[in-house]
């Protein structure tokens, strides 16, 4: 059921969305001590896999609605994920960001045509003003996560992943996954229970930021303390989402949780064994392979690189400490 | 002919090679002026497209031959390839490298399996102690790129291209690839004259090193000046080769020249856009396409990346220079 809505967004996709390849090097299987393989979102379209989602949503708009165009509150990935989305297919795409985001994401969701609509964090709600603006404009709103065709979208990274594993020989696997409100893990974790039974979705995590991994083991929805001071600040959300939480409670195995610094470490170890950029969110998956072996199972390893969007000096960092 | 041998040489060497995808930003193609594709070979096994022509004259060595083990001299990116290959199959590698060479090279082949022999440029005769070795041991010699499995290897990048670039509706385009020795270029020229009728192969240069640049034009094998002080080490060889000149000449554009500092900045906005790693001479494509509009024609470039094997320094300088 889920499966097939999962494979009616990949048939929507087709062309569109870039089929990631799987990526591996001898010099992480040591640092390991097991087979790793990396799917790199950071090299879809954008520059993470959030395109897969917004693009899922957009095409499963019904014409008429399309057409009035779309809306969305980021400012990080989501927001350059829809703009695209809207963009090919020459619709409107209104962003709202807090006034403070950084220049260049703000530039970067203008220059693939969206409206950025900026709102005072302090004074403003941004709530009301995207519902004002829904409202006046006839938009639909595309939330970043807890969204039936946002999740299929982005389950379509999980089709992949089986398929390429089988194609490696690999039928037994932890599929480790950075996880913020779970619309990649619970994505993944559907597509792979079922077109990949011997793999299993995991979701890793920044240390003081585990609301997953905390919901996961006690079983009801957590929250974080905080939601902001990190780094990885493309996987920081307040809880699990209604939607994402049950699918990762039934399919996902436990959370791994990865300190910052480990994160970087795995950019530095990306940069100079497998020449991608990942940003630090991204990066905490392949992070939890490298350096927490003990808690993963399996001879071979498979992990998720969520997206490349970091700054040149938070990159210049991690090489200058771990390069 | 020529053809039937590259693909030969993509048949030995599937399932071992990466099919390297084709990138693009819409980011980049406004800077550039019209459509541009990245191939980008620094994602293939060692980090650059090496891997390739070792692999093609490895799996082509009667194995007698192949069981007594291969010998290289290199320093960069063809001994990883050349240890790799040896490693698959499972054969002693014999890598002759300066003493002077950057350690983490020396030990990313000795990583792979290899033998590493050093010796030192001012007291030692490289080849002489190669030739000795080879006797001794009955190694087989697998050069640079003036070799022709090797360049047949190479060429199954361009069977790649021109299949993608067909995929992707493109017709007509110029392909820029970095140049040293000239064996990535012929191999791609050759694939592209079977293959890819529309696309035709230029090599581009660092400036000061524009040897082949220079062949092309006068008809004849020009040397370069010098040998070392720039940071496209990668793709600094004295001449075209005896095998590919001719190749080159049948069959290429003009070369294109290309500044240190324009191969540096493509290296920043391939970071940013396209979240892959180039070193500064598999950049200068990308920098010619980027940089040189008015030197290229049509309506879509196609650049090679052809490796990602730079040291953090570098790579942390040049974004902080350009990025």
């Amino acid at each position: 059921m889920m499966l097939g809505l999962i494979e009616a967004a990949e048939k929507r996709l087709r062309g569109a969305v870039r089929r990631t390849p799987l990526l591996f090097s001898p010099f992480l299987d040591q640092i390991a001590g097991r087979r790793v393989m990396i799917k790199p979102e950071c090299l879809q379209h954008t520059g993470s896999f959030k395109f897969r989602g917004a693009m899922s949503a957009v095409t499963a708009l019904d014409p008429a609605e399309r057409e009035r165009g779309v809306i969305a509150f980021s400012s990080g990935n989501h927001a350059q994920g829809v703009a695209l989305a809207a963009r090919l297919h020459r619709i409107g795409a209104t962003i709202v960001m807090p006034s403070d985001a950084p220049a260049q994401k703000i530039d970067n969701t203008r220059a693939l045509g969206a409206e950025v609509v900026l709102y005072d964090r302090a004074t403003e709600d941004r709530d009301e003003i995207g519902e004002t603006l829904a409202a006046e404009r006839g938009l639909t709103l595309i939330r970043p996560f807890d969204e039936p065709q946002v999740i299929y979208g982005q389950g379509t990274a999980g089709l992949e992943i089986a398929e390429q594993a089988a194609e490696e020989g690999i039928e037994t696997a932890d599929v480790l996954i950075p996880c913020g409100g779970g619309g990649l893990t619970s994505g993944i974790a559907l597509a792979l229970e079922g077109r990949g039974p011997g793999l299993r979705a995991r979701p890793v995590e920044p240390e003081g930021f585990d609301d997953v991994t905390r919901s996961l083991a006690s079983g009801r929805i957590e929250r974080n303390d905080r939601l902001s001071g990190s780094l990885c600040d493309a996987i920081i959300t307040p809880s699990p989402g209604t939607r994402t939480f049950p699918v990762m409670a039934r399919l996902c195995g436990p959370g791994i949780v990865v300190t910052e610094d480990e994160a970087l470490r795995a950019m530095a170890l990306a940069f100079a064994r497998l020449k991608i950029v990942i940003e630090p969110g991204g990066a905490v998956a392949l992070a939890a392979a490298l350096f927490h072996p003990s808690q993963v199972e399996g001879g071979t390893v498979i992990a998720v690189a969520s997206g490349g969007n970091v700054d040149a000096g938070v990159f210049r960092m991690a090489l200058e400490r771990f390069g």
